[in-house]
């Protein structure tokens, strides 16, 4: 199960002033940060600046901080579809298509591939100076907004 | 891609004092830190202690977090299969089957499903205080040693 | 989506005599048959006879018959679970672990790593005269039973 | 491990006259058969038409065969990449989004996200007339041509 939906945070300055996340997500904000903006044009998008913490001991982003960023994009993508609901994810699944090394600005776009029910299903692409990185799919079931 | 294989470091103190892990790995260290043994009757066994740092918004641990454990149980359970080389994580895919709280006993469990070659297949099993929490899959691809 | 479950027919002869399967299927019964059997010692076994008919033009078995089999082993695994309940496959994902030949006994085992609700989890492993040749997951949702 | 890699043939007559598939495949065509063309507009197209053959005991069409479909088409969607080689399937993953029924035109589409390598990464979507129906991602690696 995972980040459950809760209203988001206003990004006050930095890079992504102007954008938003969950700042009260106690393990999202230290993986990250990540953040999110809907665009008229691009629909969702999101994005983070790969630092140095984010590394492996290779010296490239660690896989699991790419599944983090992953689950992070799942929920903003489906965002909309989610309307006050809570939800958990119920399977997700990454191709690791190329390296990430710091410095290099990390995006993720994606779409609801069905919605409109409980279950949510996603498919996404996370890329490192536009270069598709991961391919990601999830599941999210939605579960009472109580 | 996800982490290299370099040499483990062995736990010095505290609930985990003699178990393993990649202490120069920078995310993994700030996301779990996470840890390992080989015991021969269960063979390779991960661990952690949930903590409020691994939680998300809702209270419960991150998909994230779970997710960056697999990776790490991944290497770990094929970490013999390595035999010195680095490696890099093909695909990662889970299923989450149950939420898991700040103060519970997090493990991993699990098995090289085909080994012998370049590509390593793994299955293991997350479980909080014994019950199953992460169904996880994974393929690792190994690269040059140098 | 995917198969429902009915009732299950009693194989009457050949070598899976006094197995069971879902002979209604038409897509199954061409694309297999398979069979399944519980056994109280190792819980559900399913299998069938490889044949040249399930070989792609390589000359071992197709990905699809392999997929077709998990399928239906997936559902012969959540059996006892669906108690009734139709189910439809909500994800299903196989990791290729060996080429399978014609002649072989094919064999799939599994458990179901989350019941008790209306998501189901399962994973598994299916061999070629006992060698590991897929490992599964699957997810399913249970469904009015009307 | 999947289908191999070898010359298409073109198909002479019916709805798909013009298209291409592997005849000399022995599930491949009896479980569908099914059918792919180059399109410079739209990329590589699959198809076929959904039939009772192809449905499971609830009358819709069975998982097996819409992955069967899948992995007809990440080769079909791959084969420029593939240039010659034979190659095998290493991960298929599909999220089942809706079910097929008999008659309906069953579409998959979709692109390499990370190719010229030994390792191809695919992702695609199944339609039936026109609604998403399975979405995909599927692990090639080429072996040896001889």
């Amino acid at each position: 199960m995972s980040e459950a939906i809760l209203a988001p945070t206003i990004v006050s300055e930095g890079e992504f002033a102007g954008w938003k996340n969950w700042a009260h997500d106690a393990f999202e904000t230290r993986a990250g940060p990540f953040f999110y903006r809907h665009d008229d044009a691009e629909g969702t998008v999101c994005a983070f600046r790969a630092e140095p913490r984010h590394m492996n001991g290779g010296g490239f982003m660690h896989g699991g901080c790419m599944m983090t960023f992953a689950d992070f994009s799942l929920f903003s993508i489906a965002h909309r579809e989610m309307d006050g609901h809570w939800g958990v994810t119920v399977n997700l699944s990454g191709d690791f298509l190329a390296a990430i090394r710091a410095g290099q600005l990390v995006e993720a776009r994606g779409e609801v591939t069905r919605g409109g029910g409980k279950t949510i299903f996603v498919r996404g692409l996370v890329t490192a100076d536009g270069t598709p990185a991961l391919s990601f799919t999830g599941i999210i079931r939605k579960v009472s907004s109580r």
